[in-house]
């Protein structure tokens, strides 16, 4: 049994949903060497968020945008953290909705998704920057 | 230290809420042999999802199911990813809105959920069929 | 490799979103022990949740309160679990879209979190009363 733990940067993107699969796992070799075991991801930022969806049409990324944006509107009247702007509020609520980190099973050396699921950051404000992440392996070789 | 993965087949369901508690740790007698561990399990799927809920009362599932219809409702106009029907937009954020995956704790040889809890499978498609879960459970013996 | 886990009492909330992290963390100083790993907490109840968010502004607790009580609404006419009072089927929804556990990994002996990030009691009851979580602690030490 063995643990791996480190920081990983993600590019800086715009607002939206970004399918980033591949930009974790390059950063992560040491997936390959795991038998049976978990990949966790935790994301430090309150205002951006972690979840699993469909990794092939930008259609659903981009409809997830617009939904959440319905969900969770800029600029309600009864919203009083405003200090850093419309996009400020709404994006603490989203990143609690969809959560801040992901358990993903490692089977033989490859995460063990379905065919269609992929890792997406959710960027909920207008300029977040780069994003980082703890990702932390265990399991059994 | 052990380590037991596996996939599971759940049966085909309706559209809605269900109670699978059974169906699943019956699948995975290997959890009578942990004290303390983790069962870790993951959806194979993103249009449907898991999550912890009453584990008695009907009309909480079907309380829950009318509900995320209306949060996330079906032929809104700016939906695009319509290409599997009006179910399949709205399945994709309802998956992401509850979670893909579920980790619960391991006590002596069961979860150790609260007396009312009990794992649903949230089946968002009107046709979802069988669906594929992987389990993973770690811990000590 | 080492697995400490108990069950902590968390003090009674009004109905709202509360920073607990050092409630939590005061209970379970096996933390400081592992040098690489995870800390699983579950709360075991369907009418209260666990969520990661800012840990300094009161407005943004507020605020969350407030919207989930926009998206989750009391007193919608197709409700049907009303048994206990017009917070009952609300609770159960928000429970489910915020989620009963959080794993967060331990490095160490600290959990890495982002500087402004903090773990939520979201108590969706008007009289929750003291809540129980099991805590997992589990990595090298």
């Amino acid at each position: 049994m063995n643990w791996y733990q480190k920081e990983i940067n993600l590019e800086a993107r715009r607002r939206g949903f970004h399918v980033i699969t591949s930009e974790v796992i390059n950063q992560i070799p040491e997936i390959k060497k795991i038998k049976k075991g978990i990949l966790h991801i935790l994301i430090k930022h309150t205002s951006a968020s972690l979840t699993i969806n469909e990794n092939v049409s930008p259609d659903v990324r981009s409809d997830m945008e617009k939904h959440f944006n319905k969900m969770v509107p800029e600029n309600i009247a009864y919203y009083e953290h405003n200090s850093e702007g419309p996009d400020d509020m709404p994006a603490h609520i989203k990143a609690s909705v969809l959560g801040s980190s992901l358990t993903i099973p490692i089977s033989n050396g490859d995460l063990n998704l379905g065919t269609w699921q992929g890792i997406y950051l959710c960027e909920h404000r207008n300029n977040g920057g780069s994003r980082k992440l703890v990702a932390t392996i265990y399991g059994e070789e």
